[in-house]
């Protein structure tokens, strides 16, 4: 009943996670609407994030060149490696201010029932990277979830010996998600980090 | 701490309505996670609505042309016109499958406090199309709200004795609950009950 170009962009919203048929009609109505530059900012934006973000050669988080600045950063501390999951678990480690180390994302977590194998995650770029560079600790940070802890536990098998490994401390609730997490609480898990091998 | 990109798309999803930041950072990492197709499509979406999307010179409906296709549909009935706020009403008034006229859409409701007067709505088009068209029945379905009515009364004045005019019933929506209407509602329904035999 609309014309065509508002049922496309009602489609391609009702697309995003958490955005229903009606939430998306509400937010088509509004890009109709909005200020002249509000909708063509938002339109660049998307496809500039498509165009531009990438992820770093070296340690697979998000970055606008081939190589992200935390790795350019001469006051962040080469010796120690955290593992994470996904890129967005970076930022809640940055704010906790506890960590000043590189990053190293796997893209997933270990989960033979999704299909999701050791090759399929950046494994064994990080053993290459724990053996070229000169690494003295890895803090594994993948989610205390079943698949994080396997996964934790596969990364902590092959660099056994190799350099010390540390977990993040229990403190994070079970079964919850590093992205959510408080900072606080997140602190406490980073300072209270425990030796697994 | 994400590259400029990033957070320039979460700054834009921000500014659509109900979407903190929360949200939008969530609906960024999934559009930067999302098939390619997705994206562009979405980024495509939003700049055509903007391009391809007008209001019709004639009775200020969305359109893609300069006349909507409405007007041009024959089997409409050309004598009735339904008068409107927004461009989203004609949605749920389509939907009752009550109503085969014309509409006209005002563009909002007259409210002195907002510096909303007659002449920032479409008021005057609507009695020049009365006037012009051979219309014997407008239909006064501005929402049963103080600026609503004010506006409905408004237009009632100046179409009287060209047109019938008539005013969407206002009552206790059905499947409603009298213990838990308001005494506006209600007072409503009282005053504007009608014969059942």
């Amino acid at each position: 009943m609309y014309p065509e170009p508002i049922n496309r962009l009602v489609s391609e919203l009702g697309k995003l996670p958490g955005i229903g048929q009606r939430t998306a009609q509400r937010l088509a109505f509004h890009i109709l609407r909005s200020e002249d530059g509000d909708a063509a900012a938002l339109s660049d934006a998307i496809r500039e994030v498509r165009e531009r973000v990438g992820l770093c050669e070296v340690c697979f988080n998000l970055s606008e060149g081939p190589r992200c600045q935390k790795r350019q950063d001469s006051r962040r501390d080469a010796s120690m490696i955290c593992v994470l999951e996904q890129p967005a678990d970076v930022i809640p480690i940055e704010r906790t201010h506890e960590y000043r180390g590189l990053y190293h994302v796997l893209g997933g977590a270990l989960s033979p029932i999704d299909g999701v194998d050791p090759d399929d995650l950046k494994i064994a770029e990080l053993v290459d990277r724990a053996e070229a560079e000169s690494v003295s600790e890895v803090v594994l940070a993948t989610n205390p979830t079943t698949t994080g802890e396997a996964t934790a536990h596969h990364v902590a098998e092959l660099l056994r010996g190799q350099v010390s490994i540390t977990r993040l401390a229990s403190g994070l609730p079970v079964g919850a998600d590093l992205e959510h997490a408080d900072e606080v609480t997140l602190g406490r898990a980073f300072s209270g980090r425990r030796a697994v091998a």
